[in-house]
């Protein structure tokens, strides 16, 4: 195992009427003026958007709104923000909405406490010590932001999409995780969060580091868990204890638990990354044909972690790792099948994919080499892309 | 799933050299004037409390000692150490030890800003909402205290055994983590702490709530690698690998995760309470002897849960609930002998038991009924310990 220094101060606050003590958790922040940060118009919609702004208010909140907020979100929208903060005095962010909102959010609290370009955070060339105090209530349980201190952003200029890694400047204060506002998350964004939550798990399971069996059993518990509960939401969408089960383990996929005392993999995170910045798809579902494609090549190279999760959390008996590992895949495969999702590029929509593209954009963003569990070569990342055609 | 508000701002710092990052950490909560506090000496003979004192004097905190505290830590101590905060201002606390100079700790920290009696808070007069900022330098995996917001302390007027429980008010600031420090433990003690820390994971296991597949399946986790790392431990005392699954297990078995949104049981932890202030036997070792007992009683009266933890956890086949538990509750007694633990009273030392006394005071402190998963009576109660004998 390896040493580690792990601090999650999120406040979860979870179930029916969840999102009525925003108020009451914004002003144990110290916010006052709190900018509202949403997606593409649901929350207006559904009437959430209206239903936080009250309870905000009755708080004694002023709130002011920044919606539009794309999927993969961009970074116009972050200066936009930025520019809110700074004229209106702005002293708090609720981000109201899935992983779009609150990355953006979380763009916007660090953003506005300093004076270069929110974009030196994410390129690494400066490092968080500040950030305004940023809530969340959540309707889409996927990207795991609402708990973890981590904010995925792309700069539309070149279509760079980085991930900003925090210890604790961004983890948001707290989260309001109430399974009913789920309910009317649609069939396929609820197969492509599940599916990000699962990838969430396996990128710290996909690790170098030995001897990490309570982390390892974690990681397989959880999986297990979602694997069960997921075909109730899809078959059931106002199942009340599906929906929670869902949510809480999108949460405790991406908090860090699963991934403290080990290296990490997420090559197959930066490789979607790549495809949905390219080719705007829905990470979930890039996700659900490139990390099979990642791990039919470890199957190959490196099958020891491949085959424990096959017979660990699927059940297989095969004892030869490589058979075993591809076993394994084949029933993942067959999972995300059933939750509707596509399994290939082309069932994805991309019929001509451009790999040199994708490899080197990958590379320019990441370095030579990708993953933690296999340093991936570029000839290795066009393997794996061309393996999931 | 219940609703739930859940916050663990506690800093794990894990890995070689944890305790060195104290004196910093200690900073990082404003204090400057602390008192260690620490148990029977063990840390004075192997060196530990005069590094920390080093660190901490490095840092330019001014400290001061509290020495002495108990297994099945008393008031005596409590008062003492709240006369020595008031007397010479100290603003911080370190425990350098286990559960008892943790609990200790907490009890000071807490009691030392109040007017009144601390014991007001343990008896449930008054809520907590306050307390001096608590560090930890753990050599005991066991009881869990320096990843919760609990404390038992018991009076010795009366033997009263009491656990005080808050949300963060009494959780550690930060945790130095270091299984190197685990390295001496004496394999009966290392024995116990394994089995206080499986018994933290049963009692939320052991739920009356439904659809918590969640945190079954995390704790189902943690107990299979801790049963995968104890024989490690045992075997070889210093295996850093197997200590740091072990210490690891420990803190995540008791810092509330495996409880989030579900009832608890605790009915063995109150029964062994009594057990352990009456005869003064080490907790862990007390709850190999009445986990079991109890677990035998539910196989008969209400089997669902040990059933499932049989198959899950122990790969039980047998599809009669009653039997799968029962076969279970072998395996799981199987366990506890194998780290050289007492299975009966009879073993434990205690050969003719006060049944009355210990049933009179159980329901004294705890009530008419006691336990989450099944609500047991005065009758009952005195069935489990007899099946204990």
């Amino acid at each position: 195992m390896n040493d580690f220094s792990f601090c999650t101060p999120t406040r979860y606050v979870f179930g029916h009427d969840a999102e009525k003590q925003a108020g009451e958790l914004m002003l144990a922040t110290g916010a006052r003026r709190v900018l509202i940060v949403y997606g593409m118009g649901s929350v207006i919609r559904s009437g959430l958007l209206d239903h936080v702004k009250e309870i905000l208010h009755s708080a004694g909140i002023v709130t002011f709104e920044l919606g539009g907020v794309q999927p993969n979100p961009t970074d116009p929208k972050v200066y936009e923000g930025i520019e809110i903060v700074r004229r209106e005095e702005i002293d708090g962010l609720l981000a109201v909405g899935g992983g779009s909102a609150i990355d953006t959010a979380k763009a916007i609290a660090c953003g506005a406490l300093y004076e270069g370009d929110f974009w030196d955070f994410y390129c690494g060339k400066k490092v968080v010590d500040k950030a305004l105090p940023l809530g969340v209530v959540l309707t889409i349980p996927a990207a795991g932001s609402e708990g973890s201190g981590n904010s995925v952003i792309t700069r539309l200029e070149g279509l760079h999409k980085l991930s900003l890694r925090t210890d604790t400047a961004l983890r948001p204060k707290f989260a309001c995780l109430n399974p009913e506002l789920t309910f009317t998350l649609p069939p396929y964004q609820t197969a492509c969060g599940i599916t990000d939550m699962m990838v969430h798990i396996l990128e710290r399971y996909f690790s170098p580091t030995p001897d990490v069996e309570v982390t390892d059993r974690l990681a397989e518990g959880l999986l297990m868990a979602i694997m069960t509960e997921a075909p109730k939401v899809m078959a059931e969408p106002e199942n009340y204890e599906a929906r929670a089960n869902i949510l809480w383990s999108g949460t405790l996929a991406h908090n860090g638990i699963c991934g403290t005392g080990r290296s990490e993999d997420w090559a197959s995170h930066f490789m979607e990354h790549e495809l949905s910045a390219v080719y705007d798809v829905t990470h979930g579902a890039g996700l659900a044909v490139i990390t099979p494609a990642w791990m039919t090549f470890m199957a190959e190279h490196r099958p020891a972690k491949v085959a424990q999760l096959a017979r660990r959390v699927f059940g297989i008996s095969n004892t030869d790792d490589r058979e075993a590992a591809l076993e394994g895949i084949a029933a993942l495969k067959k999972f995300f099948s059933s939750l509707g999702l596509p399994l290939t590029l082309r069932e994805l929509g991309i019929n001509t994919p451009d790999y040199r593209l994708l490899v080197d954009k990958l590379h320019e963003n990441k370095g030579e080499f990708v993953g933690g569990y296999y340093r991936l070569s570029r000839k290795e990342t066009e393997e794996i892309y061309r393996l999931a055609e």
